[in-house]
């Protein structure tokens, strides 16, 4: 029986701890999608405390305070952070067997050396140990990411954004992790918001344009890609339910804009319409400017109307949605394919009963121009857990290469999320060690060794094509 | 090796020993959902012999008796209970792998303490061994359910019931089990059945009302819910395919009615528009009244024609439904939760690839009202087995809080079916032992024992604000 | 820890190795679905190399190619099979974790006696290797077949084929191995093909008449029914995306049908009509004649238009399709099945979300004339590997009976595919043995290993209503 989180944590066989020591540990980490703020990267505040650091943003953890009856004061609400933190320290015990259990205890573990179990004992003692740490000289935001040993992340980052804080960290010295953005243009998608119009105005602004067709929001998103490139970007992403991209419809796509300006609400079938279409064209201009394409699909958002409208989005009132149709899944991809412009891509769904048949369909759109061009992208969200990320390693490995695979990413807001790819090596030798283990894979360390370290940083570094050479360009 | 159904079956790990030895195995049942005949409890009649105990009513065994070609006259037709038990026996060897196999001989260890295998050569003996023990001074159904440890027990009551049984029981000394009614009027629901008209007839008389609109339908389940909250009521069921509960027409839910009323087919969006309508009002009610909610979705019914008409409902003609839309899931619940009339709930799902898009969207609707007051409902019917057990309390563990979980059922006919929290019992200290030895949760006994006592039985008394203490309550 | 492909290969139990090495080993093979070429088997070619045994026409192995950036030209082009061989052993290091690394290894251990890991460095060896074995006595197709003691296998053809290669095939002496044909009218089914009129063009040419009309069709179908079946035919096959079968409505069938013979496209109402019309029909006649039904569902194909432009069809352009409604897979058996004539059936997905909604099914529609009359297909196609085989096995056993399951196929164009029921029996001695191990199954080796004999070979027999004795129909 082993210890709790040991330096062992979750290396089951003899196999799985060689791969991770030997091979897996000390390789750099490219992070190469979350959600920290660039401002905050170049600012570099330190944390008052723990309870900031932990619960300012995180809505893995406010959902669990829920699970627990918390009153939403100590959730988001007024309660300080004292206070907050003391609530969340309450439940720890509850939580034995959701991943925030692990990645808590790994964060306090690999940041503050705290061996403790949090609980409502040892909450006040844990507090200041790792207040003092927050406060301390390695503290700042900058340190806690270098010492991560993290050599590149990509932001997340609106086209009507001015990327302001990439320029002046692109311009700095002395803080030698590449902080790319990413192109993602989600509120020029969501047609059937209500706020659409509103964003097309302000991204007209940014262009000193009035946007008012499809062609005009085409040409002001890739005016933008071109601009974001000049910046650094090599990467978009794109978040959806489960849309229908088998509609092509282009009239029916500029009734959709025309509706949605003039504050009607298009139908669903405009919706599809303009989405494949903006989709279609979006994806050539990633081909062409180099951009590899992430595509988020399956995520339903604000189902919690109490929570939406009392705290905001992405707040913890989102599931899981329902299944991606195939054909709608291929239609883009193949119409891309087609006429020779499908860029590299990431495929990713919350939805883990369709992990096969997206891992099946990255395998009809490979090509030669690099080896897994089409990804099936790391098990997220409600998928970032120790069956999760093995599920989605299986699916990569039986219907696909898993030897290609980019690996993994935080998603994260929060700048002590880095051990999510201690977390996610960990499994990947564990299953790795055991196929050893019991004979289905040849004991072969440098073979298993190779394939471990192209996972963990190699594959990306080559699949956004960065050297992997520090200051070369990661 | 270990041998067969042992004093450590299912227990592969020291740690899942201890846990179930120390902390599980003496725990009390309250088993909150079952098919038991609160007649049958109240009179209290024996068994004529293990054949009628096994073979009566449960359609789970008919069926794998259809899987090997047992002609139908030895399943539900004339042959007598001691051939069909032969029947049985006779097939039991090939039935490895299916958890009847695990059930049936736990069955005959606890009740009857008969070690043996069942077969074609053992068939007479255990015979003649456990029906002396049913003809037997403890042979009576309501010395079988004490035997088993259980404090309470919630049968399946339709709102048309007069609830005799359950005031006869509830006036009754010597008997401690507290035996509660369940309102399930399914009946009213199913509008799209021919028998609704009779159904609502009868319904009315109840009241001594002519029902003719959905407020006089609405109007008679909420007098109903009175009636069954003063004979102990606290808990309602529903079982559905795959509604869609994003409609919202009340025209169209009042065209329901008066099409079917008056002998016509409503339409599939009509029959949306009922349902949603109904459950808002019931869904209301119930937390009016403090009673839970259980939603049960994903059964397909009576797909055998064949079986529907010659044995009739329940006869092993079922199956799984399709995917239940996530939004159709959470627009029932976002709907009640916005105006705060969301009711403690269980949500049940057959088609287990929805598992963990049911456990998120419990997380989304939780609040500070009592922890876990949305649950994602046990393994059900088709999912009852290790595996399907394993698999909800994982996406429970992984999305949502495993610690709150309200535990098993047996959902059952039987009165032999106690051994199935047994067996669940045993799989949840499996995993959480499993998950012990290998250093994902920490070696503290009094912790997870804490934990897996509450699941055992803790959770569901607080979830149906019982007492949980002998006498008070339950 | 074991060597890789090792005598104990997939062997993680000491039962599991006793299960397999004194019941499974040794069992002869039913290949009940290949895609063999029967011609081949006739006139008994070698093959000139391992480049192409291997390459020629194995889908799985060029899409492995495609997701390491092969060139095309190395894959399906114009290189030689010495290069393509070399290009292929170049990335076989790559396919850890993918079925094809076991596969490969295995046949290269079986027919050649190669124990060495194929990779760029042994590549020139083992190519001359087992090229020798291919060129000498022993490299013959049917010696191929011979020693991997297979007793039959079934092809798979069109109803419009003359059946020539059979009826030489049968006439022959010496051959022992019985090659039976496979009705599989999948283009007859295909109407919204725009190859629809020419292909019935052509099969009514085999009849000598103008099939004008739905009936003509079927009229056709049948009579190439009677012609299979006096050609030894005993097995149909189908293949579909996701059917809906709940539509019946015959007009719209023979709309169906004169929209495509004229060259326009049918609306998928119409396809649907016609789908299930013809299928209810053909179940009708598989079960007049003694044919078993397969029904493959859930493939998704040529979602790669450039694939399927550039190379063709089965060219590894397809991938995994969505979820069959499951009022649509009750509807057609349960037509067939109220009239008293559903044949036996034997229900594949290829969408594995679907396991349990398949096995449920089956469970549904069995009666009394032969156990386990309606089968859940193996793991098929993107599911065919350890993962997938043990989920469809699981499947069985949870929901349905496992003892009665006809076992494994090849689904294989090549004739050194064998091996995958090697792979697919350790497996289920895998399953078993680590049952056995953990108190699961009773310690009792001649009924566990009846059970897998059953399903490696007898099942397969008596639901074909072969002997299973050599000479003696097989």
């Amino acid at each position: 029986m082993k210890s709790f989180i040991s330096e062992d944590f979750l290396l089951s066989t003899e196999p799985a701890r060689r791969l991770y020591h030997e091979y897996a540990e000390n390789m750099p980490i490219f992070d190469y999608h979350c959600h920290l703020n660039p401002r905050e990267i170049y600012e570099n505040p330190k944390f008052q405390n723990i309870g900031e650091a932990w619960l300012a943003g995180d809505h893995y953890k406010w959902r669990v305070m829920r699970w627990n009856a918390v009153p939403e004061a100590y959730i988001t609400g007024t309660a300080d952070y004292h206070a907050k933190f003391h609530a969340f320290a309450k439940i720890m015990p509850k939580l034995i067997g959701n991943p925030i259990y692990h990645w808590s205890h790994l964060e306090l573990k690999r940041y503050f050396q705290i061996d403790e179990l949090l609980d409502a004992d040892t909450a006040e003692s844990i507090w200041q140990t790792a207040n003092a740490v927050l406060q301390g000289e390695k503290g700042d935001v900058r340190t806690l990411i270098k010492q991560s040993n993290v050599k590149g992340l990509c932001t997340t980052d609106d086209p009507a954004d001015d990327l302001r804080y990439h320029q002046l960290l692109a311009q700095q010295q002395g803080f030698k992790v590449e902080v790319l953005p990413t192109f993602r243009p989600e509120k020029a998608l969501d047609i059937a918001n209500p706020d659409f119009p509103g964003y097309i105005h302000r991204l007209g602004i940014t262009l000193g344009k009035t946007l008012r067709t499809v062609a005009d929001i085409q040409q002001a998103l890739y005016d933008r890609i071109v601009f974001f490139k000049e910046n650094g970007c090599c990467l978009s992403d794109h978040s959806f339910g489960a849309p229908d991209f088998t509609i092509w419809d282009e009239k029916a796509a500029g009734d959709a804009v025309q509706k949605a300006l003039s504050g009607q609400q298009p139908t669903p079938y405009e919706v599809g319409a303009y989405q494949s279409l903006l989709m279609d064209g979006l994806g050539e201009q990633y081909a062409k400017n180099g951009f590899a394409m992430q595509l988020h699909f399956g995520a339903q958002r604000n189902l919690s109307t109490r929570i939406y409208q009392n705290i905001g989005a992405d707040a913890g009132g989102d599931a899981i949605g329902d299944s991606l149709s195939a054909a709608s899944l291929a239609a883009l991809l193949d119409r891309l394919s087609k006429r020779g412009c499908l860029p590299r891509t990431i495929l990713y769904t919350l939805n883990a009963a369709d992990n096969d048949k997206f891992a099946a369909v990255a395998g009809s759109f490979q090509d030669e121009s690099i080896a897994g061009k089409i990804q099936f992208g790391s098990a997220w969200w409600f998928n970032d857990h120790l069956d999760g990320m093995e599920s989605q390693l299986r699916s990569f490995a039986n219907i696909g290469v898993l030897s290609r695979f980019v690996g993994m990413l935080t998603d994260s807001r929060s700048f002590l999320s880095y051990p999510r790819h201690e977390y996610f090596r960990r499994i990947l030798c564990r299953l790795i060690g055991s196929q050893v283990n019991e004979g289905l894979a040849p004991v072969d360390y440098p073979l298993l060794g190779g394939m471990i370290q192209d996972i963990c940083f190699h594959n990306i570094c080559r699949f956004l094509s960065k050297t992997g050479q520090p200051g070369k360009g990661i």
